[in-house]
């Protein structure tokens, strides 16, 4: 037997796994035990940091429950959601952003010019634009798959005790043959993401905000093209250069004009819009899974 | 707003957090954040992989309970557990290892000869040593904190409602003015770390056993002398080439000897031993806390 030491260690873990060579599982389980030792060495943790880090994330699991994910809250937090959905966000389609945990697949289907937002306190808005390939060729029929906060800053969902529809503020719409989309809702307002368990601990450690600036959810689907999830958030809004989920990306962030234009692009709307915007989709082509 | 893209979206985030500079909770916070979000980079992790990831830990943290500490296990089989104790033996000093989940703080005093097995059935062993600093100056009134599993691998905290004393197979000691320490006890033998758990799942996924090899637990205390927690293994047993938690050091084996030599030691012993071993502890001097 060889004696174990702090330098070989890391490949003795790694060689204790009996993986597929090269398989995705082992380069993952590779990858991580190196970066993680690395950095263990490099700090020359002690067993009190050691505990610390292992109470956080112990703290993390008790706090969880289906309903909140405690882990997805500190991946946002600390950047990594953003940072996977940029590795993801292919070559000419829109970035990716947030998902969320908001998100219900079973939004009802919506007609093109309907009103998400019922009688809503708020600014209605005109939200409209195309999805498109990367060659800019209209995609009809993709599907714009979109869920919001109210002028509140609040999910319906998050109010269902107070008798509020989870169903509100979504909608799921047809492109038409141009691969338009339009329709009316409420603006959204900024809101924090929940910040009275460990994650916010380590929030106000930090001296950190846990605000989100305000955003319209989507996920963009169409025929023989790469899905995207992301966010459209708007010009000069509060936390727009401080998201506290790094979820803003500057071509995601869509400009308001005046009521006034709308007459001009001929859309027939449910309600009568006070301010609009534009924001088109482009979709990269379905790739092989690795 | 200068934009966000997968390469300085880690100084963004570092920067987001307002540490004071240079200190330790900045250091860990930056290291972590590098280390991991290279590791993203590095894999292009998608995100089918991160919610993986994410999920695995949501089960760590729904298995743990204050009895069951999942992410401790999880440290001890990806070594982490292992090389904090490596990193925190002071040059000299017998080497660390795991401290476990079954320490009690408030284990019995017993005194220098007695036996911790009662009558229970197994090897009865001569255990004794020396307590000295790192210069082989004795060190007496050191105490010697013990506890281990029995016969059958089990610890008797583990069989409390099969009628077991939790205090069981635990002792305090304290060493004589020659610094030395001496009792008996049964051999104990290996056993697994729990398997039923996320953390089973991917020892199996990887083809990892969860046995242990035999040990004994120690934390050994002195006067103006840092503490130590440590192990001690036996030559020639199960598993003592591939620990589960890579606990085994080569300095942490000891040799058992046939019990004819014992009545060379003059010990007064409570119960004839059938066997022996001798392991010496060495403490370096307390240092100041970072």
């Amino acid at each position: 037997m060889s004696d174990i030491n702090q330098f070989n260690i890391t490949q003795k873990v790694k060689d204790s796994f009996e993986t597929e060579p090269d398989s995705r599982f082992e380069k993952i389980l590779h990858s991580v035990i190196d970066h993680l030792h690395d950095c263990t060495r490099e700090l020359n943790v002690t067993h009190d940091e050691w505990m610390g880090v292992l109470n956080f994330l112990y703290d993390c699991g008790q706090i969880s429950t289906p309903e909140r994910h405690e882990f997805i809250l500190l991946s946002d937090v600390l950047g990594f959601s953003a940072l996977v959905d940029m590795i993801n966000t292919r070559g000419g389609a829109t970035e990716g952003s947030n998902l969320g945990p908001f998100y219900l697949d079973d939004a009802p289907e919506k007609k093109l010019g309907a009103n998400l937002a019922d009688d809503r306190e708020g600014v209605t808005v005109l939200v409209h634009g195309t999805v498109t390939d990367i060659l800019h060729k209209p995609l009809p029929g993709a599907i714009i798959d979109t869920w919001q906060a109210d002028a509140t800053g609040t999910y319906p969902i998050q109010e269902q005790e107070q008798g509020q529809d989870k169903m509100d503020l979504r909608g799921k719409f047809t492109c038409d043959e141009q691969g338009r989309y339009y329709y009316t809702t409420v603006l959204p307002k900024p809101y924090t993401v929940p910040y009275d368990g460990p994650v916010g601990k380590l929030l106000r450690a930090g001296n950190r905000h846990a605000w989100r600036a305000a955003h319209l959810h989507y996920i963009v689907r169409a025929q023989g093209m790469h899905d995207i999830t992301t966010e459209v958030f708007f010009e000069n809004t509060e936390y727009i250069d401080n998201d506290a989920v790094f979820g803003v990306r500057k071509s995601l962030i869509a400009k308001l004009e005046p009521a006034k234009k709308i007459d001009e692009l001929g859309f027939e709307t449910e309600k009568k819009p006070d301010a609009m915007f534009k924001f088109d989709f482009v979709l990269a082509p379905e790739s092989k899974k690795r």
